[in-house]
């Protein structure tokens, strides 16, 4: 079913050290991912770096099979379906699987998300809210977990009868797996009329580490996030700081200062949020966009100027970004800044040292040595 | 114990058609206010109104009588006692009576309004708030109703143990009457050892009409104005909006949209109002204009600066006037702009008309013709 560059695609994103910025470069300097396969090793070895393990074909074949069994299957950054909000953000899934309907995907989304253990009342407002969203023709994308993102789920599936519901729930584990357990049914029903999206291979459990990269595609599918009752330091405001970072719309609903659940929303609404009282102040800010979602968003730039960049970097340019690099993240615009170097030649330092293992990428395009 | 001149002030403000800007034009233009008691009857005449009642001496010796034998005193706007702040409304009253210590005036102010028929939790937190607030040496103003206006004064009574307490309400009937029954005792307690201030003379009930004179004394004593719970459409976001009219903060505290009482508050919010956690938030926004009170606000503009207008205003200039006013309230300036006459003769011109009993003056400097 898959042609051989799309499970080359598989295999060089479950390469190690490979992740959605350095695989996009190595796309963007190889022209395909067979191609980028084959050059791997070699790069590595030139990078200085050890020796990388190129992820197999039996190993990506059988994960196929496995994607297959569980109802599933793939969503490349490439295909007509996959959310064009989503391929927008800077370190965008090359591939994602999912069960459901991926006609869902083309709908505007508004993402809603907050505590797992929320007061009753605002679970009941957010399956209110989620309801009158679907009718209103939006996706109403959240993450499956407890709390908040369950009562979006089900008011979504609930005015939506036994026919398409418009919601997806973006899961942290592998497409074959549920969590947390009471929402097993629930799960397994978005995958039938709805929509279950996973970035992480099957069989892979839902780890403390996979949250945040879950809650930037839930952000980043969405014209704007509604944080719906939320503790400070909390995931959702996680959620809500990438959507920002992104350029979407940040809403949150408030809640009395004496209820600890509600501080975190407060806090929104004082940095800048959108304070939503209803439907129709969601409405009001995100309609202008929801026509033509990608006319939110500027076009992407072309994400790597310098595939080929116009001098190779030498190994003087290397020891200069790497003498400006340390434990703590540092932006690349920074470091292009500083270096004085070719910002097509720093991305390609980086995506060695990246792939020699050491270096690691942050969120807003920041990088560390490790 | 009252010169002849406070005296005359007394009765230039009790007679008819008299408000706090035409008293205002009228000691500007003449003087004083025994001088403009003199010309008021030749001046109303000659504007071709119906002849003008003006209180007499008995009346006012009378009215005197009656606020000392409530324990009162008058304060006037060249008192040094006179809140600052409240000098630079608009519509500064230029009389009030008081009961209590009149020193507490030269604290920092901090209104606090809401909802009478506020809920609880909110009643609790406004009395915390006031008794923080009062304890850090700020003044907190409301308006001895029921609800929060009540918890606001009495967590600043509280906090006062039998001292002096930091807290002043401005009622909206004369100064030896209470209202609403239940706060006999604590309006009688704040007139021992805090404030309470008048703008009605003695005898008035306090009836609906005077509530947004009043609430513009309290947004104008003080430098934020916080809304603690109210519903849409309440007279507490009356006060906030005169506050923000003055150029001062508007705070409020947030709560569930599922709660119709703090819908008010979440509306001022969304219109740019400050969110409101805890006694730190208010802190945080007025310190810097706390010390150096009057800071605050520009140094008032000479309020008539044609007083003696270049060109007396002529019959044609007055006629001008008229035809571009109509029942629906015109800014003055914008009158200025579309009649091209100097500013000070469209003041005189419209304090003639007021004394005529021709037009009515309204917030932010608009007039109609009645």
């Amino acid at each position: 079913m898959l042609d051989p560059e799309h499970l080359a695609r598989i295999r060089l994103l479950r390469t190690d050290r490979i992740g959605p910025v350095s695989f996009a470069q190595l796309i963007a300097r190889f022209g395909s991912a067979t191609a980028a396969i084959e050059a791997l090793p070699d790069l590595v070895q030139r990078a200085g770096g050890k020796a990388i393990r190129v992820a197999t074909h039996a190993q990506v074949t059988a994960e196929v099979a496995r994607v297959e069994a569980a109802g599933a299957r793939y969503l490349f950054a490439d295909d007509g379906d996959y959310p064009a909000l989503l391929g927008h953000i800077d370190n965008a899934p090359p591939v994602v699987t999912f069960r459901g309907e991926a006609a869902l995907l083309n709908r505007p989304a508004i993402a809603m998300v907050g505590a797992r253990n929320a007061s009753a009342a605002a679970c009941r407002f957010a399956r209110q809210i989620a309801g009158e969203l679907a009718e209103a023709g939006y996706l109403v994308v959240s993450g499956l977990a407890r709390g908040i993102d369950t009562a979006a789920h089900e008011g979504a599936m609930r005015v939506a009868g036994s026919g398409l519901a418009s919601t997806a729930g973006v899961i942290a584990s592998g497409i074959d797996i549920s969590y947390p357990p009471e929402n097993r049914s629930l799960q397994a029903e978005m995958g039938e009329r709805a929509l279950v999206i996973a970035e992480q291979p099957p069989g892979t459990e839902p780890l403390a580490r996979h949250f945040p990269y879950r809650n930037r595609i839930i952000a980043g599918m969405a014209l704007g996030t509604l944080v719906v009752e939320a503790a400070p330091k909390s995931g959702s405001l996680i959620t809500a700081r990438l959507a920002a970072e992104a350029g979407r719309d940040v809403m949150a609903i408030p809640g009395s200062p004496l209820d600890s659940r509600s501080r975190g929303c407060n806090e929104l609404i004082r940095g800048g949020a959108t304070l939503v009282q209803s439907v129709s102040d969601i409405l009001d800010l995100v309609e202008p966009f929801a026509a033509g979602q990608t006319q939110r968003v500027a076009a992407p730039a072309p994400r790597f100027s310098a595939a080929t960049p116009a001098v190779e970097p030498d190994d003087k340019a290397r020891q200069d970004i790497v003498s400006l690099l340390s434990a703590a993240p540092v932006g690349i615009d920074e470091l292009v800044r500083q270096s004085g170097i070719e910002s097509g030649a720093v991305q390609m330092i980086l995506l060695d040292l990246e792939l020699a293992g050491l270096i690691e990428r942050h969120a807003a395009a920041r990088v560390s040595l490790i």
